[in-house]
């Protein structure tokens, strides 16, 4: 049995964010051929075209994306779009030579928000995967009400139904790392 | 005559930008009573709701916005959508009580990029602007390639022909300022 | 006191359809000063530039949109986007010379569907109201869910806090009008 | 070497339409194991839920996408969205049981149109394909001009650049289909 590896990416950065809780169920609900590292964005600075090197923390979750057999984007909803810390490390990945570190591969997109769940943000993250060349998956989509009980005052889903969601889309996304071998 | 104060965002940070091109070109063709600044995001950090109060930088950019009458945002498009260091000085905007920096105000949309002068984030910026209540100008979009001779290397707007609806733009959005007086 | 006249038009052909019944809703709720026709898209053709001549049907509606002072669109939702008979009748409108029967023109957007209440069709239109000029209100927005007991099985509204928000979007509607004049 | 059998379908209705166009040099430049049949939707009537029994004229089209192994949208832009013919063709196949139709079919997406090639068009689609679960290419993407001299006045396509793209999205397809099975 091959092990697949995962990699998290949540756009909110505070504490207990209930993007990032959606990492955690997901990888506590992966099949067991599959592992599931969170990226940590605190210290990723805006991309900027002028600066010469990259630095330290970018480089260590670039390699993190680049080992990365599958993307795991937890799409935090600011203004109906991307928290902005998302879509900044995606732009940080997509700088390398030839995509190498992003083409072609899978992805699973969850987000927590109010009503709508981050609907909004997770089709603007759709287009944005159709140039980094991603390929999200079309089903379950995951959609996750923060504010109606679902989520602890840590931010760990508790949600039985939302659960079974983000495991579904572990199991999609894990076929679909095992279909492109 | 009333003086009309009107205030450029860009989205991109690099010296050279030629976003910030295209608001020294807004600001260069101005109708006679009006004013435009243009804000400096170089400090900015990433909203975070843990940040028990607000940094300097921010408060400056913020009283910017909400001195303002209206807003020129210079759209720089990464990956086919929004400039992260742009959605983040809107994100910080829109924390404020009844959105008060915001709610109302006419916005012109600009943005220089590649070949289709970078119009999908221009309309995700436009799905922003819903929730923000801003009002952006339907007419002129001005979309401007970034990539044909339009700019010199420090990013100057040298191209008559947008020259010509940055101007227009301007007309339009002080326009739009005076007809909400 | 000037009277304000708006046309509504459904994307739902069916006789139950609770996007017409939004459109009821927005008659049963306007200020004193307004009135409400609703179009009947039942014989519109698709629009087709062979076609040498506008069928009567056409002309028809194409008429009430010129006469009314802003119009409600009522976008059902299909397979996330518009139904195909709300944005053929804009299609149409769009064809007269100088835009004349739509430039300017407020707009509000109401829906019905399922548990995001057509929500990824009201950002789509937004997007066609740029190009048509429309000039469709922030707030508020009007979500209505189809399938969770707000709706008779004639498609009459009967929800109380949709028919306060659609009584709400109806008199920023007319006040759109009115500071316009 | 097993056949595959690709379906064009066009949103655009008149005769000289580039966007048939579009389709005809797909035809023209398919890999040897492919062929590709294009859809009639001039009898296809809008979608209404009321209807009782399905027009021969759709259940001909509807059969043809189930035969498919694959689609190829030519995705003409009117108002900054689809052409109703085309969403509606699609609303029509999204109706049957466990979306049989559908489901998991790779799509290329093709446009002619305005300076931008009809590209907001095709994010609309894109997001369509989502619930349909289609699976759209990212690469290559096809925006032709429709109005610089790349067609006849037949609407056939004469463009050399574009030609070798479109021929691209077809291998591209026909990949993804093998890769299906």
């Amino acid at each position: 049995m091959t092990s697949i590896g995962l990699l998290g990416i949540a756009g909110s950065l505070r504490k207990a964010s209930t993007n990032r809780g959606l990492l955690r169920a997901a990888r506590a609900n992966l099949p067991d051929n599959a592992g599931l590292e969170i990226a940590d964005l605190a210290d990723i600075p805006f991309y900027n075209q002028d600066l010469a090197e990259k630095p330290a923390s970018v480089i260590r979750v670039l390699a993190q994306i680049g080992a990365a057999d599958a993307l795991v984007l937890a799409s935090a909803e600011y203004n109906y779009s991307l928290a902005p810390a998302l879509k900044n490390i995606l732009d940080w990945a997509s700088r390398e030579p030839d995509n190498a570190l992003l083409a072609g591969k899978p992805a699973a997109i969850l987000s927590a928000g109010g009503g709508m769940g981050a609907s909004r943000a997770q089709y603007h993250l759709r287009q944005i995967c159709v140039f980094l060349d991603l390929r999200p998956l079309n089903k379950p989509e995951v959609f996750a009400n923060a504010f109606a009980g679902g989520f602890d005052v840590d931010g760990n889903l508790i949600d039985e139904k939302i659960t079974g969601l983000v495991g579904e889309s572990m199991r999609a996304l894990v076929a679909a790392v095992a279909a492109r071998r």
